[in-house]
């Protein structure tokens, strides 16, 4: 099923290519471009520790135009000091001369093993190549370019009107370690024709980000390298959205649907993952309690290891959200594995088995833990650990 | 090798049997006791949610005296609710009367799964049973009465002196699954024969357990039931230690001693785990930071995938640095696996990979980090993640 989701906007070309970074022969290079100048807004990851691209594209980002998104995987280009600057540079120098822009008008992501080189032949070769090859159709290669460990390639996208046009929205991302809430090994990026202010581009990214890409964990990790971008290149002649007005609500609720779907999707592919669980917390006293509650149930390794095993394990699930750090009474908490009651009132309920073991046979679960001390809630996506987790790490760098 | 470790120290006699708790007939009840009315002192998790035979001990480790510590494993006792503080109560009671004591006199332990009822017919005539059973060479019984999944039984002794007397001190663990600082699925239990005032004890196996068990990490989960307790019955007839005195400080180095043996074993036999791994951070801002940084490289599944894997993965070491929520300046960090430099200033150097995998191949391996921005440092144990960690938990409770 090939949408060309990236290149679904009017004004978008894509590529992808194979440059000799990935030792495999499969495609490494990803190029994304906007016919006219575009604005572009982004969140980047919270790790202390950031890659090299990623740093000159946080420069980037603050450019009023846009004018393309360079992504290379194999190797993060991060943790090898100034040569790693260097590279980055050279790169968007390359890539801005073939497409006679200013080269702060480029964004670029690398995704991959850390501390290693980048070999800078094969990336500007690869540019040359690449530059010479966007299209529409190209949007497919793009989409497979950006990929590492996934075992399956991520694309969404989305169409709805605003003041009787035409707005569409296209995202491709890709995973699938290191992943936890604040941006992990994760590239997302998303393009749209809509007419929007950087300004209300940014909020809109940065809130939709947080219901979505940072509402997921895999293994707790964030890593060095993440980022989500998008531009927008106004090309749908809406009239131009510049205040938190009804255009941007019905923008940003079409942009969630696309980021959800994006961010499930790279969960879904989380490595070794075989279920997708949805934590949610209901009546929580705050909202950190909420994040916090719904964080520390998703990264237990225990908790997890039990939804791979099948097991209705809900003592692990109650013992993770008494470590949570939140503020809760034990002894008012319920939890449901999907409609079924398995907890009451911090008891557990002699509850069928048979019954249990078919809802988490599923490859899709939902988890609902009610406080019932507040009003706040939150949702996360997680997936199981499983043996497949243990053997894709333990031999990734090698 | 048969220590007696529990009743090394004088005047304190030991049991083990199994009661029908554990459903493979393995032994499930331990009973240590004092000889002399003790002074008894204890450390307790931090999960809010905690078990009905923890709580009672936290009730009853404030009285002046302790004459004994029951322990039953295959049952945590927890989360059900009003039965569970009947059945702690109604434990208590029955050995209390078997022991002619005062039921407040009695500490009692549960580990195992959570949220199930535990049998109390089985429970009392156990109780019955093992109070006439307690002697000197009980002590191997006990030691193995308190294991779950532990594979190895867990003990350490140390014998030293005080004002021309011999001091002993004897201790037991049990692990191995939900471990991570501030108690987890842990039981530690520690016998002397040294005179001290409780307050004294109090602080000093505080003092002892923060930089022992509370320095371990297995998966990141905090239990409900972890707790060390110790009794110090006064029979070494040493002047009794009021104060942060001289002997006082002899004292809590030898008992740090038991503490770290204790806590090392249970790193070493966590589920699954095939090496102990002590990181150790060198260098920070504070205490808190150099806490934050362990505590993150310790728990990431990243990091100990990639030690079974024996893959020199440093760049998901300082990964983890990065998202602790320490400050640092990633360009100045060094880490160093075994003797081995691997990063420094914060950037890769090609080092010899052979000597790398020699250096991993070893069952314990140090890892250092040092930040060069303050002079705190701190350091954990922990261990890597395997396929058996996943076979163990996948299927721990069904």
């Amino acid at each position: 099923m090939n949408k060309n989701a990236i290149t679904f906007p009017q004004g978008f070309t894509a590529a992808g290519i194979s440059c000799g970074i990935k030792k495999n022969g499969n495609k490494d290079l990803a190029l994304i471009c906007s016919d006219v100048p575009s604005v572009g807004a982004g969140v980047f990851t919270t790790n202390v520790v950031k890659g090299h691209s990623l740093l000159l594209t946080m420069q980037n980002i603050k450019n009023d135009f846009t004018k393309a998104v360079l992504i290379n995987s194999g190797n993060a280009n991060a943790c090898i000091g100034e040569e790693g600057d260097q590279i980055a540079k050279t790169a968007i120098l390359a890539l801005a001369k073939e497409l006679n822009c200013n080269d702060n008008e480029i964004l670029f992501g690398s995704t991959g093993v850390i501390g290693i080189p980048l070999n800078i032949n094969n990336l500007i070769q690869g540019i040359t190549q690449i530059s010479k090859l966007s299209s529409i159709e190209g949007a497919n290669d793009a989409k497979d370019a950006i990929l590492t460990t996934d075992l399956i390639s991520k694309e969404s996208t989305r169409q709805f009107e605003l003041n009787n046009k035409i707005i569409k929205i296209g995202g491709i991302a890709k995973g699938s370690g290191m992943i936890h809430p604040n941006m992990a090994t994760m590239i997302g990026i998303i393009t749209t024709d809509i007419s929007i202010s950087k300004e209300m581009l940014q909020i809109a990214i940065k809130e939709v980000c947080d219901k979505s890409f940072n509402r997921i964990s895999v293994d707790g990790d964030t890593s060095v390298c993440d980022m989500v971008v998008i531009l927008a290149n106004g090309i749908a002649q809406n009239d131009t959205i510049t205040s938190k007005d009804t255009n941007y609500n019905i923008f940003i609720k079409e942009l969630e649907i696309v980021c959800t779907e994006l961010a499930k999707m790279v969960v879904k592919d989380g490595e070794g993952a075989t279920k997708l669980i949805q934590i949610t917390v209901n009546g929580a006293n705050s909202k950190l309690d909420a994040y916090k509650i719904v964080t520390s149930v998703a990264k237990s390794p225990l908790v997890k290891t039990a939804f791979f095993g099948e097991d209705a394990n809900w003592g692990r699930i109650l013992t993770a959200c008494g470590y949570s750090e939140a503020k809760f009474d034990p002894n008012l908490v319920d939890i449901y594995i999907g409609d079924l009651l398995v907890c009451k009132n911090g008891c557990g309920l002699s509850f069928d088995e048979n019954l249990a073991k078919k809802i988490l046979q599923e490859h899709e679960i939902n988890v609902t833990i009610n406080l019932h001390i507040g009003n706040f809630t939150d949702r996360i996506w997680t997936c199981d650990f499983s043996y497949d987790y243990v053997k894709i790490n333990g031999s990734y760098r090698s």
